[in-house]
């Protein structure tokens, strides 16, 4: 975590995972009091959001600190552009906005996530990483196309709670079918997470909606070298077979990244990416994960959602509690 | 109140409101400390509101809680049906919003006023309901179409600060005109209590503007077992007629609930509706009330509204006490 | 400071602008504790804010209190009129939405900008007028059209620590290009303070962009009052030499206020009013301030904004500590 800031899970290290997740354990299991008294967190939300939002706020309240949400509607259009000439619609310059919150503030967490170019461009997070670059402050990543590196701290903390130790378990990332073309953060996020824990990862998903090429390389080696693996199959049956935990989540088709009537006619095919009770028989009686929102009865039926593998509320819970413990080694 | 949500007027027993107002009347006299300490209370707003979002949030802050403030643009849009296939423009279903933000806060607060159908469809308060049915926590209504039981309470409590008992006095709901189509939830919710408390109740509005029949037969059946009564009037001298309070507001016309043009078309004869000087003579001395927002010189002129008479900033301060009141009880 | 409303810098007398900063300067060094413990202050926006908003928060929190934040979406429209009959779009009058808020909080901001008419219509400021004269707490303009006198606080603690003493400095205060038809409230507000402390002040601006004629006039008295004075230019190279700050800003055009396309047309050859290091070279090693947001490399340079003699951010940061001294004073 270079300057302290919580961008990825790509930088990680296996004994910091581990810090993080020990430290989230020990105070869900004991609020901590108001360690972080006097101290503010600035939210900024560029996309609607339900538990990152409430999540972050509630963590901090229970820490004694306070939230400072700001949605897009509250503010001026930012420029990200080195040297660009302001007479547009932008009224303020990103590093005039992270220079002046950095005096205000003792954190930023930033969710911009909107689809805004091709897969090229939107994969190098520029308005994020402009944030990061001239915040003096920590920058924590609320979602990008690219990743979500707190949701795959729940994730994580939940099989971990369920699995116990997570060497070489075997972890199914399935896509599953949505109306709506999706990011690519939550699945990257805890790909990278899983594979330096050493799990054995399937990835599942049609062809088409291939993850991003380096991070999938990069956690090929990273679950290697920790004694696990990372594979991709294009079949739902195989993909399910002596799964362990299930996660499914859509995401959207970095080839077509910047054409949505294509990749909605892509989808029109592929209705049969849904999990429901036949698929889970065929799994080790797999644990469901899902990063909410889902869509019931698309991306999975009401009758494994709600079913008793079902951990999809338990890592909505986790979040609060990873995030505490990100904020007190961010923080304190 | 099951499970300890607060979504009506209509369950409260006469000791439970006794209890509810004696409480706020002893935390408006004194402040009783942080006794909310560490607890939150999630709002969400799908429409405007003024009152209702800083009389709830002050409220908290001064017991030592504190609120989370979500409006229909942070939030995606929420499905209520049940099995409903999730394949339109709601992101989430409100069984999982529900569920999630019950590991996260202590009560919820959601104002779901919008008129979405028939009064057959909304009467039946589909997404209040639905919160209250799937949330953990207790779950408060901020007001919809049918019911406003937190502006009810401060009602009663500030007619029972001026008149001390409120057993047989006389009340008179007064329909008065406004150009938009509201709901009628003030009126359902302060009618049950006055009821309750066994106040004499005229109902008094034009040919038309009937409430809800079944608010209206229980609560003549519930004043009649507290030695009280509701009559139904359509002349507005004889409403005024010997009232002790005199608490207009308009409300909507719930058979053409779903055409707004009929109702403002039936409402262009109704400008008389408007409560002045001359009315407020008819009366026994009556005090003014009116729920706020009010349309000045439409719904009542300047001169009542301004006048020695009127009680309506003291029904919006009693707010944040009978608020404070119902915290304690749902949260301690 | 009538009702100790904090509305304007006009009313300011010079020991009560010296407590004020005194008090900042002190705050700023050295946290003054929970002294707001349990206070509210209400915050409402009917323009995006960054500064303004974060910055009042950040005190609050800080001196122990809290805010309760308002945007234009979660609120009615509101009416201003005296005697309106109100038929039309606005759901509440202003003095029952400020009497009710005077019940709940302990002080108002109010930020309302916005071009609605001509400049002798906007120059009076209406809404926050009608705030301060219904509501019976404290109200703090948080910017109008003609007035920021919060902004103005922290442009002159920042000069006071810089300068030391601020009596005949020669402060130019520079008009600037810029896309947007822009308010006056940082121009009027902080000329006025530079005439109270006695500064040499030269007011440069394209002939058509004349400042509001009383606020010249007053300043011009005020100033000659302390020892210092007050000088109109029209010329950039004129107006730069010898600065020791030079305090850049656009402001709108008073004359063609409630016609945009002819100010813009207007400001088509007004390129060159820009700061930029050629500029700087002229004066007498100035400090260049500006209240942002900024229009990089319209309204100033890069080279000079981030270079070694800008104060931008302490300007920014100072918001914080001089509306700390603000509260402590109106709320204590």
């Amino acid at each position: 975590m270079s300057k302290r800031d919580f961008l990825s899970t790509a930088g990680l290290s296996r004994p910091e995972l581990d810090d993080l997740l020990d430290l989230a354990t020990r105070v869900k299991g004991k609020r901590p009091g108001q360690v972080l008294g006097g101290k503010t967190l600035g939210l900024m939300f560029f996309q609607p959001s339900l538990r990152t939002r409430v999540s972050f706020e509630v963590a901090m309240v229970q820490l004694g600190g306070h939230c400072i949400n700001l949605s897009a509607d509250d503010l001026y259009e930012l420029e990200p552009g080195e040297q660009a000439i302001m007479d547009g619609r932008a009224e303020e310059h990103v590093k005039d906005a992270a220079r002046t919150l950095s005096r205000y503030v003792d954190a930023l967490g930033i969710r911009a996530a909107s689809r805004s170019g091709t897969w090229e461009h939107d994969r190098r997070e520029l308005l994020l990483r402009s944030y990061a670059e001239h915040a003096s402050v920590p920058v924590i990543n609320l979602e990008t196309c690219f990743e979500h590196p707190c949701q795959a701290l729940a994730d994580v903390l939940t099989m971990r709670e369920n699995l116990l130790s997570l060497q070489s378990r075997k972890l199914t990332l399935l896509w599953c079918n949505h109306p709506e073309p999706k990011s690519l953060g939550p699945t990257h996020s805890v790909l990278q997470l899983a594979a330096l824990m050493g799990m054995d990862v399937t990835l599942a998903h049609p062809l088409g909606f291939e993850v991003d090429h380096e991070v999938l390389e990069r956690s090929k080696q990273t679950a290697g070298a920790a004694g696990g693996s990372v594979r991709v199959v294009n079949d739902m049956t195989e993909a399910a077979r002596g799964a362990e935990v299930l996660y499914a989540r859509s995401w959207g088709c970095t080839k077509y990244w910047d054409d949505n009537e294509r990749e909605a006619m892509v989808k029109r095919s592929l209705h049969d990416w849904r999990v429901d009770e036949q698929l889970m028989a065929r799994t080790d009686n797999a644990l469901l994960m899902h990063p909410l929102p889902v869509r019931r009865n698309v991306a999975a039926t009401d009758a494994v959602l709600d079913g008793e593998r079902s951990r999809i509320y338990d890592q909505a819970a986790n979040r609060a509690h990873v995030q505490k413990a990100l904020l007190m080694q961010l923080l304190k």
